[in-house]
């Protein structure tokens, strides 16, 4: 197997390993990957997370657990098993899925399909970062939700990919970092990345966007997304919709950025996505690496969802690796109908 | 001094007692309180909070030092630290210069002024839930953020004080929670007066509001104030704005709850509110009786307004102790000149 590596995930010689992002950002520490029902628990558990990733990440599994003999039910139950480790990211589906067109054929093909993926993974990014460049402002601030960078990606990154790639041109801006509660990707890991590069950024609370805004003090929004249905509608992490209306109120442009395997073209609209709903412990306190505290009465209820969906009428452009859609190119309907996303 | 008490403040003979706030929910802790300047700690600490009750507490104090044989300097000093332990709230200013009016006055005046201040405080909470309860919905859901119940009050609370009287009267309805970060007042405080009351209630990160919303779950939001500008304005906890812009967007009625002393017509709008800067590390992590955790890099920068500011324009109703003040009955002026308020 070729050499493999990115931010998160590397495959150098027979070792496959991941970066456990809940460790992150006092630890790093790298996790062997010894088989595919171990990767499924590690994507389940978010030590390996961000939608493009968690599909190259299972693609891996699967090509390792075909060069080390597995049996093609074996495959299959191991596709299958990866394939419901979580719901809401379509590319773990697509990727899962595309391995799986490899069953009867030599762990070679394996090995050769899952580089692909990865460098396709790669390669997107780095073509939505072009894409998105020109969008960010020269000067002034950005605000970004959750983490869609290097960590989520095989590459570059998606939403922070853009931001990475401005940076790396010149391009000199703060950026807004929303904590993202209830598991903070935004304070562990988009701000670890954002420090690891250099590039200021200040972190805040998800409720401190809106004023923020409000204050004149961000000209554009980027985000990642899960899975983007046919009509432009896409769901990512729980309070990118709160976040999109807010940006629509003050005017302040709004980005969506993913590669084309999150697209899913049998989703009509946002309606049709699948909602991850979460432990409600995960409320009631924080736990994690750094430890575990609950500050909230336990007989309370607490409601976790993991994502929301954001109408593509919020959203200024979806900024995806084969181009940027602009909403107000498409009269009428905002990123157009199933045709529309197809052409491109 | 007669037998003053509430939810998180009493005077029971000689002992004028505070809740420690900071230890709900598992924990109820009295503080006794031995002067005015162990309360401006409490209040700047948030031992003792709630716009109305800092107010009130404030008054108690410099009551029981005037008792306690100050001097009129002492006093005067004493008020002047107190009034500067927190800067929004505008109660606090309020009740600390009606106070210090009995400067040269016999100990018993303090007193008097002190209970009249609190007794004032039950009575217009008792106003405002009964001006309030008619827009609570029979069946359905409201939602609200941070806490403005009976901690935050001497009486039975603003905005949660309405929600409160409604259930007493029979109405049945939901109430979704924002936590509240970074302190958590609606995760630790609301939960735990919910709770204590029986009223059924779901705990939710402040990012899944908007999501809710959209859902069609609730027909009301109630919050409450810390300062109301002279135009209808209003600064109260950080997130309140981005909760009602979400209302707005989708037409449901929100509704801030305050009494008539967070009233400052000397701001002629939001934008002379000063808002309270507090320290970056609530942001980088969580602590308080719980425990203390950091979970984001000591690097990053951190911005954490503890208030934000909510334009008249987004607020269905301002329910006041003196009566109702609905938006759209005052052409042209939400809520309308300082005259109108004036008014009232």
């Amino acid at each position: 197997m070729k050499a493999l590596e990115s931010t998160g995930l590397r495959w150098l010689g027979n070792r496959l390993e991941a970066l456990d992002q809940r460790r992150l950002p006092d630890h790093e520490e790298w996790i062997l990957i010894e088989g595919p029902e171990q990767m499924a628990r590690l994507i389940h558990s978010l030590a390996i997370r961000g939608a493009p990733l968690i599909g190259v990440a299972a693609a891996c599994s699967l090509a390792k657990h075909a060069d080390s003999g597995a049996s093609e039910n074996e495959l299959r139950m191991a596709g299958a098993t990866l394939r419901e480790a979580r719901p809401t990211a379509v590319n773990l589906a697509w990727a899962v899925d595309r391995m799986l067109g490899c069953v009867g054929r030599p762990p070679d093909d394996w090995l050769r399909e899952a580089a692909r993926i990865f460098d396709e993974d790669v390669a997107m990014c780095d073509a939505m970062a072009n894409h998105g460049t020109p969008l960010v402002p020269d000067g002034g601030a950005v605000i970004t939700h959750c983490n869609a960078g290097g960590l989520a990606t095989a590459g570059i990154g998606t939403a922070l990919g853009v931001l990475f790639r401005a940076h790396e041109q010149g391009k000199r801006f703060h950026v807004f970092v929303d904590e993202t509660r209830p598991l903070l990707q935004g304070a562990r890991l988009t701000a670890w990345e954002l420090g690891r590069r250099g590039i200021p950024h200040t972190l805040i609370c998800d409720s401190v966007a809106a004023s923020i805004l409000q204050a004149g003090r961000v000209q554009a929004a980027f985000v990642g997304a899960d899975r983007i249905a046919a009509n432009g509608d896409f769901a990512n992490k729980i309070g990118t919709y709160g976040l999109a209306i807010a940006a629509k109120h003050h005017g302040v442009a709004f980005y969506a950025v993913a590669p084309w395997s999150t697209v899913d073209l049998r989703c009509a609209s946002g309606r049709d996505i699948p909602i991850e709903l979460r432990d409600e412990a995960e409320v009631r306190g924080v736990s994690g690496s750094f430890g575990a505290i609950r500050w909230a009465p336990e007989a309370s209820a607490a409601f976790n969802p993991a994502f929301d969906v954001t109408p593509a009428e919020l959203v200024t452009a979806l900024v995806l690796d084969r181009g940027v859609i602009l909403r107000d190119t498409l009269s009428g309907h905002p990123f157009g109908s199933c045709a529309t996303l197809r052409k491109l």
